[in-house]
């Protein structure tokens, strides 16, 4: 049992996680930046240290001041909620050579799923599907040829120097692969300076789908369903949800025993989250593995009714787990709430907020550590809040969001509200036909007046 | 469907009644005292009528006015909420008279459990287990025990005429009788002038449990479990809770089953509660009905995860239930937030809330119509929130409870925060072992300092 668990973040999860400790009967530490003094995780802990300036790398991503923190405080656990230090696996090290528990996973278990390479290669191994393609750089046109008819068309053409799409191309069939090497090739060398290409399967109308696990100390692990995060804007999350609207009971077993075998595969101990890429005929391929407590776990909590950072501590104490797979039951959607105007590129919209409401009643959840007069600080994460919303079914969740999303009052700043309501809104989000490119489609109106 | 419903209420009932309307799509109509304009119901209803001044019977009780604002806005339907004209059959009867659709059951299923006497002799043929007892008044001492013989030991003697415990008697056994009958019927005679008594099963070790059932208007009932309302002051509940820790599977299905026919004996048809006591060894009487949805309808809500408004209005249009009986998944406790002191013998405390800020987070609800700025009304219940929280376990959900209440911040005005506070670490309420008693017993501890 811990005594007494410094939180190693800031903001809303920081204030998440001091819930559930108090619930727990377990002391809470509180580090803040002296930007955050007034957030409201540092008024609900017990006990609250300053460990540097607004800038993260001198407070929040600060190993030293943070460890120093757990010194004075005599704190003999460290939660590192999600961001700064939670997939940093020297700082699990450290805390592990200071017997300080880090809760999540090794810092061995962090490393296999941090390194993309590393990851792939376990994966594979563990037989769980990945995304089909070239192994590293591919010679020739020849060879690319060969691949493509391996893994099938359409296969996607990358630059391995590439962003931003440049050094790219889809290719449908044989006939169109050769001229399209040959452009991709002359545009990475344009524009990177390195015509090195790499080839993948592409992913036909792919939707992100991610299943929750938690593994106990003693080896076994369970999936706790999926939630869908296809809704997002340059990697980021805007909504995720559960269950998936493009689920079935079939792909959810398959994904749920995919999962588990990924996890096991590196002996996985805490809560942590397989993504995948699901394509328009239902194949499912490995992403990554987040190996850590995520934003958006709470519409997980609300369709399955656990406290999931309750279940991380208690693994983390090496409780074991029962095994058992969970189900949803209900429909959950999560909207989170940044403090961006969505009017103007959904640039960030720092200050102070001057009127604060959030929405209640039956089937309503709001995470947030602001309020009314609370300073939002430029230097981190624009999340103000999350709002999830649950009901017996989607058509009504969607229906209380908008309800909820109608009631949440933000005064002084601009927030992605509007946007919600206009997404609550929209035909192929209500259908649940949609796809991560859903947001370069997706046109938002102007508010009238 | 509803196109327009008139909420003739006020305050967190009116504000509830709203939500599910937006959610499903029917607008909605506030009706208000000049002493409430500045409640959220007003804000968040699609129009707002003002009814009248502050006094209740000249605004939220006045048909007329009520009548009134329907007529004005061409609303269809009439949610009347709790209390005020909820359990008025003339009401009930007016409304269907102008075509307008009460939300509730018919004037004459109201008149048949209205009046206590017509209720009990409905639930006597319908062979719901009433409280047995003399059938109004005893002529004498030997009258007196014969009926005591036939309906067992103990029994209470009870003057007609009384009130405040005066003329009442718990008699144990036979020997006892007489000399109790006759200190009964001069107390009787000297306090209320009336030596009138009449004779009734002493119910021991008596909860407060009753189930919630819920009709449609093709004659099918269910019920939705039982909430154990045994922590009252006055006859004033203040924490409600489901299931109930006295509660045996046997039981709520032998409650559950009386409760449905106490319903289905009267046709009855939209949302209600059974009122039962239950004794030391679980046999269980039928007090009342009420007729209409309740405060404490949330812990219901919370447990079966279904909103108990929407079906209401569901019936109320004419739908079909499924019959199907909910039985408890989780466990839900709600504390009754009144702006009261409990240190001053819980004097009402109005006024102006200068700070307000409301727990929030996993398995954690609040229903409320006040917010920061408010000014609390000295004309109606000082009921300001209803928080509920909800958990696997009654033991999770306590420790819950008492993390939530912590979080609460209420400023400018007393409330009952604190008495809760010490009522969720009582051992007695902890234990689960307590009856209608309880607050006679319970000591609060004045705060330090």
């Amino acid at each position: 049992m811990f005594n007494k668990i410094l939180i190693a973040n800031r903001g809303e999860i920081a204030l998440r996680v001091i819930r559930t400790c108090k619930e727990m009967g377990i002391k809470t530490v509180a580090v803040y930046s002296t930007a955050d003094k007034e957030s409201l995780h540092v008024r609900f802990a017990d006990e609250a240290v300053c460990i540097g300036p607004a800038q993260s790398n001198l407070s929040y991503l600060n190993i030293p001041k943070i460890m120093a923190a757990v010194e004075i405080t005599n704190a003999d656990a460290i939660h590192p909620g999600y961001g700064f230090l939670a997939e940093n696996a020297d700082f699990a090290e450290i805390c592990t050579e200071y017997g300080i528990k880090f809760i999540g996973p090794t810092a061995e278990q962090m490393r296999l799923m941090g390194d993309k390479v590393t990851a792939k290669e376990t994966m594979i191994k563990a037989k769980v599907p990945c995304i089909p393609g070239s192994e590293g750089l591919v010679d020739d046109v020849k060879a690319g040829l060969e691949i493509a008819d391996k893994i099938k068309y359409p296969v996607m053409i990358k630059a391995t120097a590439g962003g931003g799409g440049k050094g790219m191309r889809v290719v449908h069939n044989k006939e169109e692969f050769e001229k399209n090497w040959n452009s991709a090739q002359m545009e990475a060398k344009a524009s990177f300076g390195n015509d090195g290409l790499y080839i993948e399967k592409f992913i036909e109308e792919p939707r992100h789908i991610e299943i929750q696990v938690i593994g106990d100390q003693h080896g076994k692990v369970a999936h706790l369903s999926e939630r869908d995060c296809s809704i997002q804007r340059r990697h980021q999350k805007l909504v995720e949800e559960s269950p998936s609207p493009f689920m079935t009971t079939r792909l959810r077993d398959k994904m749920g025993k995919a999962a588990i075998k990924a996890a096991k595969a590196i002996n996985y101990e805490g809560v942590g989250t397989i993504e995948f890429l699901v394509d328009k005929n239902r194949n499912f391929y490995f992403m990554e593995m987040n190996t850590r407590i995520q934003v958006e776990h709470t519409v997980t909590e609300e369709v399955i009714d656990h406290d999931l950072i309750k279940e991380q501590i208690k693994v983390a104490m090496g409780e074991k787990i029962s095994g058992k797979n969970f189900i949803p039951l209900l429909h959950a959607i999560e909207c989170r709430i940044n403090a961006e105007d969505p009017f103007n590129n959904f640039r960030p919209s720092p200050g102070t907020i001057t009127g604060f409401h959030s929405p209640k009643g039956q089937g309503v959840r709001v995470d947030t550590h602001v309020y009314a007069g609370y300073v939002i600080p430029p230097y981190y994460d624009s999340m103000i809040a999350k709002l999830i919303c649950k009901a017996q079914t989607r058509e009504e969740c969607i229906r209380k969001m908008k309800r909820a999303l109608d009631e949440f009052i933000v005064e002084g700043v601009k927030t992605t509200v509007p946007f919600h309501m206009q997404l609550m809104e929209n035909e192929a989000f209500v259908s649940g036909k949609f796809d991560t490119s859903f947001m370069e489609d997706f046109k938002l109106e102007e508010p009238a007046g």
